[in-house]
């Protein structure tokens, strides 16, 4: 479907609505799991694809990204969706746009940081596209944690459809967490990047007999030093719902890392304490 | 109903949608239109009653705002409201509410200038009404013509449930705009007020046979400097769809007003040339 009113027309008004699992495209494992849950919980999935510019704050990063829709699709429907809905940049960005969504504080830090606009664009796309699909379920990856949580506030605030529903992280047998950026890496680099996930693990496992915040972060930062081909960006322990560096563990406390490898900048994150509504284990 | 889950309880997920006529209270035979307009194009209307604090760039302004729900459901129901929906604060701006809508340009200009932040607080509380509610038609009165057409991009650009009617505006025997700011004024400032219709009035009639901009807009300013105790704030001619100001008349052209009367500021509009989509013929 490539227009908001053919997928309209595709799913027609009545209940139950689909599962939506919004891409970027460039799909791999981590989105078919998304795909997966999706369509054991929903009579019908809806995968749009759409590679949003409003969120690319350096348009090389944009450009650079690969497109193949066929792949895509053929991706899409083994593992269980129905319908993909890829509009066209004016189909979800009409003559004249002038809207907005923006989410306050959440988007402060990070990733917000490191990307200029980048969170004002995933807000309005993210709202564009649950109005345009309906769903009754949107499906989200742990792996861009941030994301996931300013989706969640953004969802909550403006009372969009549906429930938002976190997916844990699908990685690689080194750990590496699924993105579509691993793509990019060298073989060199694709072995050094499995660094982040093994900083992470090694804070994890800590975390079971330290509550220590510094401890914990001086044990990730030394994993991470091994490998000096990696530049972190952040390592940080947070609140799950605020996003703020904590002193103290609490449960749902999550370590994120942003780190770049040559120059391909990856994220991840990790639950370091599990007793929380928050998050899946892994 | 108080709440948005009592609300979906009461209008059930079965369609056809209800209409939906937000208010800020304080209604008024102007708001009654709007009702009438909605009870007979749906099945059911829901009225919304909700003083919404973020649009009030003014404290005062926000206190001196009349409060009687008792008094504005007699009013809603008399003319054919099903269901009066009036969420406290906390409902629509549930804790750690951080999400904002904005709409760049349209908001710039006139009233967005004169009121900083307005129409952000407009924009954001008619994302959520409309999201809370999911109407098939909400209706809007053409007096607060600017916000009319902040409030139609954002439908568009967001993709948001139902469609935006306009209804024109409900006038005193002297022309003078119903608004709820009416109550405000003293004995002779209500009757300086009518000089706002007076202008655009003249303007109207003028525009039959003048296209020229600047006698227009001169003839219309000449008719407030007879009223010496009211105060202009502006008076153009706008494009009804950019609300940029015209250098010749186009079809739809608004002739829109900005005054202040004692410490009252009204603002009042018209239609200048007939042959248009856009807002009915006054």
């Amino acid at each position: 479907m490539r227009t908001r009113a053919a997928l309209r027309a595709a799913l027609g008004e009545q209940n139950p609505r689909p599962g939506l699992v919004p891409t970027l495209g460039a799909l791999h494992a981590g989105h078919q799991a998304l795909i997966r849950q999706a369509a054991a919980e929903n009579g019908r999935v809806v995968v749009s694809v759409f590679l949003n510019p409003t969120q690319f704050s350096n348009p090389e990063d944009l450009s650079r990204y690969p497109r193949d829709l066929a792949r895509d699709v053929a991706l899409a429907v083994e593992v269980g969706a129905n319908l993909i809905y890829a509009p066209t940049v004016a189909e979800v960005y009409p003559a004249g746009d002038a809207t907005t969504v923006h989410v306050a504080g959440l988007t402060d830090r990070w990733e917000g940081a490191a990307r200029p606009g980048h969170f004002a664009g995933v807000a309005t796309v993210v709202t564009k596209l649950l109005n345009h699909v309906r769903p009754a379920r949107a499906y989200f990856g742990e792996k861009d944690f941030q994301q996931l949580v300013v989706i969640r506030r953004l969802h909550a605030d403006l009372a969009l459809p549906g429930e938002i529903v976190a997916c844990r992280t699908v990685r690689d047998s080194d750990g590496l967490a699924l993105s579509s950026r691993n793509a990019r890496l060298s073989p060199t680099e694709r072995r050094q990047a499995a660094v982040l996930w093994r900083a992470l693990f090694r804070m994890r496992t800590a975390a079971e007999g330290v509550t220590d915040v510094d401890a914990l972060l001086a044990a990730g930062e030394k994993a991470i030093l091994i490998e000096s081909a990696v530049q972190l960006d952040y390592l940080a322990i947070v609140d799950p719902t605020t996003l703020e560096p904590l002193d103290r563990l609490v449960p749902g406390a999550r370590a994120i890392i942003a780190a770049t490898v040559g120059e391909t900048r990856l994220i991840d994150n990790v639950l370091l304490s599990r007793e929380s509504g928050v998050g899946s284990a892994e």
